[in-house]
């Protein structure tokens, strides 16, 4: 609370409520809208300030970068669509998870964004940068169950949190950019089960 | 050999030796070529005549359509570069196919052409469908190395050999399109190991 309130702090971009939060949350959305439609290279502070509103001084004040925006407005997107479940149980955490992503990536708009990224990432070394630090901070922020689960006993002490989730998200993501094979919660929970051996069919 | 040769019959295209073969040979590879160059939706009969140096018309006698052609040719790369190793030992087997898979995805000719159909496939049904007939077929040879296993009692018998397939090539595929960590031999012994425990972290 004492600190100033730097460029680039998160709480202070973050503070809910207000016309400050209701801002950042327009400029997110319109980060994504730009992507999906015209791709990361097109995508530029004074589109975004336009398509959300603002003057593009505001978007220089919060934001250093495209990469550091798009980052962030990825975070912020998945955070809401894909949220990190806590609920005591390693097994229903993993399904509440991995069910959210199915939902997500079947969805017009998670899927676009998606293919958006992972086509325009194999040409542009800079939205490659974004992703990595969007996917490093998701991997980090997932990875808390599997740490939890640790801690309760459910996994072996020495459990890779993050290639743990790299095993639960990866076959889903095989179906949608790769082998086109369908998917839905059926095969998510298949996925869980072969993660958490001996455990039973059922929720914990 | 009495049964007449009809037009898409891999016995009368994929015969050894000869001029045939040869003609084949650099059909496949110019289709391959014209797609990293130009995507998918340019890509015509003429096209690939021209660059492999053949009538359009035997094409014409050859391949029903491009998904056909396409479907083949990723086939037969796959099949040169990737090839389903047959040791004996489920463990070996695996390893051998991941590393395999980790040096195509990481030379700039495989992950060109990876690339390209994971674009092209959000945009166009048509190679989506031709991706899927190569992947599912590329599955089915693979997982013969998983029933294998099942015959040798190294695996138990209800396994899925296609599900396994996709838990072992799943994480390859996240870190190249995704995540864009970085892939080695020994991120794909940490996979193999994932999914063969109890075996040590040695041969078999």
């Amino acid at each position: 609370m004492g600190a100033p309130a730097r460029r680039g702090d998160p709480q202070r971009r973050m503070r809910p409520g207000g016309r400050s939060a209701r801002v950042n949350e327009a400029v997110l959305a319109a980060v994504l809208d730009e992507i999906v439609e015209s791709g990361y290279s097109k995508l530029s502070f004074e589109r975004v300030a336009g398509r959300a509103g603002v003057h593009k001084a505001t978007l220089y004040r919060r934001w250093a970068n495209k990469e550091e925006l798009v980052a962030e407005a990825l975070l912020a997107r998945s955070a809401s669509a894909v949220p990190v479940p806590d609920t005591g149980s390693l097994r229903e955490d993993l399904r509440r998870l991995a069910h959210a992503i199915v939902a997500h990536i079947s969805s017009p708009s998670g899927q676009a964004l998606l293919r958006t990224l992972v086509s325009d990432a194999g040409r542009d070394p800079e939205i490659a940068m974004a992703g990595r630090t969007f996917w490093s901070e998701r991997f980090a922020r997932a990875g808390a169950i599997v740490e939890r689960g640790v801690a309760r006993g459910e996994l072996p002490p020495d459990t890779d949190a993050a290639f743990f989730i790299e095993r639960l998200i990866s076959p889903l993501f095989l179906r949608l950019l790769v082998t086109a094979e369908p998917i839905d919660t059926a095969y998510a929970d298949r996925i869980v089960d072969a993660l958490c051996p001996g455990s039973g069919a059922g929720p914990d």
